[in-house]
């Protein structure tokens, strides 16, 4: 039997990486032959917490069914967010902690999804369900997408759970919550290095709504300002992108980690929608958005109400 | 804030009408206001077990957003075996044991699958995991539920979890689970006093297939023959459904449940997926299927990988 291989969704975040380096782990613990891949490089936060922990980056994958037949999602389900040929494997297990969309199987699979604000949070119980211990730098690297997924407990999305696994996996990793937290958000917000359509790709999904195909990317930052000096450049490489990718309306969302607000750029069409999920008025294509930081809760379904699905 | 309603599928049989009873009366001890209710009326199976148990059926609805605004599924997920105005309310969770098919949320939720042979093995691992005791009636009637999906344990969907969860329940309820299981099965094969038509529709689901709307309804029975001596009259209802509903292909599996057997009466088009999925001919519309007792284990995934999806 080929390797089962378990990976997070497309342009991956410190979760989808995470969650797929301790979900592997764990399912290693129970005796099957799984192993971590990622369907993208991490970006710069996620690479200083791997290094914190002294992990491997997992291989980059862009197919699945050449090498294996079986496979585990986390932190996704979404096709489109998925492998290019999902289709072809058998989805065995899922672990998410979001909305289900656009996901379907043949066969009757493990599945598990709750409204935590990481899927983490979700893994580390499956630990404790299962009776396993979790290493060091599994929990580091655990911790590091609670805090990623959460900013540091400042997202909406954040419950309770969220913060006692923060807790106890600092604990195991033996890091202090805060200290650690706020440098590992720091390294991930270091834009100015970064193309626009570096920018515009680093943690950027699709979500078809009615007949349009929306794109979302968002971007952390510790100084609005830096993001929107950019502008120009940035709107000229979303419309590419839009081109490239035939997507119909592009959001980029920068969020202000440290005041937990975000400001939005739009780009395409229709704008009607966006205007009314958020009550605003988009002037220079732009509108702010006081205590947004959420894409999952504050973004997603708000927009998807408007285009009436 | 409303009450929270949760049922399971349409033309509902044990498991969907026990897993809704066990998993609304958890609720209630985790505090929600939470109240089962059923998408039809107990089948004499059903209404055998919870007779036994000295349970009341549930209250039986055809639409929930005119009571709620939040519901929980049990034992199914795809929206057309739910009920039918499921799009206008929020799914808070589902607990099931199929496939995922045709379920999309905007939101978040608790998702909770597992690939056993019945959700009431989940709704009793999840009174284990809150630590929330079974009362007697309750224990009775997911036992029952177990019983049905497993056809006593015969069925290939069993497997080593609703085994264990059958014994510790039995015990629980105080029956003896042999004893008990056959007199529930046997109470459920009382098919000389239905019309053509209850046959069909006493547990039957659709499934879209490609472009094809599928109906595969499944019989138990202690006589193959019985059922076949009414092929004509069976037939004619089933043509009768096609045009009604817009079925394009009728299945009606009718399932020996002594010798673990099938026979499969087929009415519509296309027949060729049909005969290629379970490596028969059809012979006067019918096949007779050695060792398949389990539509969704040894049917549904056969004629969908037929379908090509």
């Amino acid at each position: 039997m080929s390797k089962i291989l378990v990976f997070g969704h497309q342009n991956p975040d410190t979760d989808a990486i995470g969650a797929a380096i301790a979900f592997a782990a764990l399912q290693k613990e129970l005796g099957k032959d799984a192993e971590a891949v990622a369907l993208g490089t991490p970006n710069e936060e996620t690479q200083f917490a791997l290094d914190t922990f002294k992990l491997t980056a997992p291989r980059v994958i862009q197919t699945a069914a050449n090498e294996t037949d079986e496979v585990m999602l986390v932190d996704h389900n979404e096709s489109q967010q998925s492998v290019a040929d999902l289709k072809d494997v058998t989805v065995l297990a899922v672990v998410d902690h979001h909305r289900i969309a656009n996901f379907e199987t043949a066969n009757p699979l493990y599945y598990r999804a709750e409204p935590v604000g990481c899927t983490s949070t979700i893994i580390f119980k499956l630990y404790k369900e299962h009776q396993v211990e979790v290493a060091a730098p599994i929990a580091g690297i655990m911790l590091s997408a609670i805090i990623s997924d959460t900013l540091l407990f400042k997202s909406p999305t954040c419950t309770e759970e969220d913060k006692a696994a923060a807790n106890e996996l600092a604990a195991i990793a033996g890091v202090d919550l805060e200290v650690y937290g706020l440098d590992m958000l720091k390294a991930g917000t270091n834009l100015g290095t970064k193309t626009a359509t570096e920018l515009l790709t680093l943690d950027a999904k699709s979500f078809p709504m009615a007949d349009k195909n929306v794109r979302i990317g968002q971007v952390n930052t510790v100084d609005l300002k830096e993001v929107f000096d950019r502008q120009a450049e940035l709107e000229a490489a979303m419309q590419a992108a839009m081109q490239v990718e035939g997507y119909d309306l592009f959001l980029l969302v920068a969020t202000d980690i440290l005041d937990s607000n975000s400001e939005l750029l739009v780009v395409g069409a229709p704008v009607a929608p966006v205007e009314a999920a958020f009550g605003v008025t988009l002037e220079n294509h732009r509108a702010f958005l006081p205590g947004v930081v959420s894409r999952k809760k504050q973004i997603v379904p708000q927009l998807t109400e408007q285009f009436g699905i």
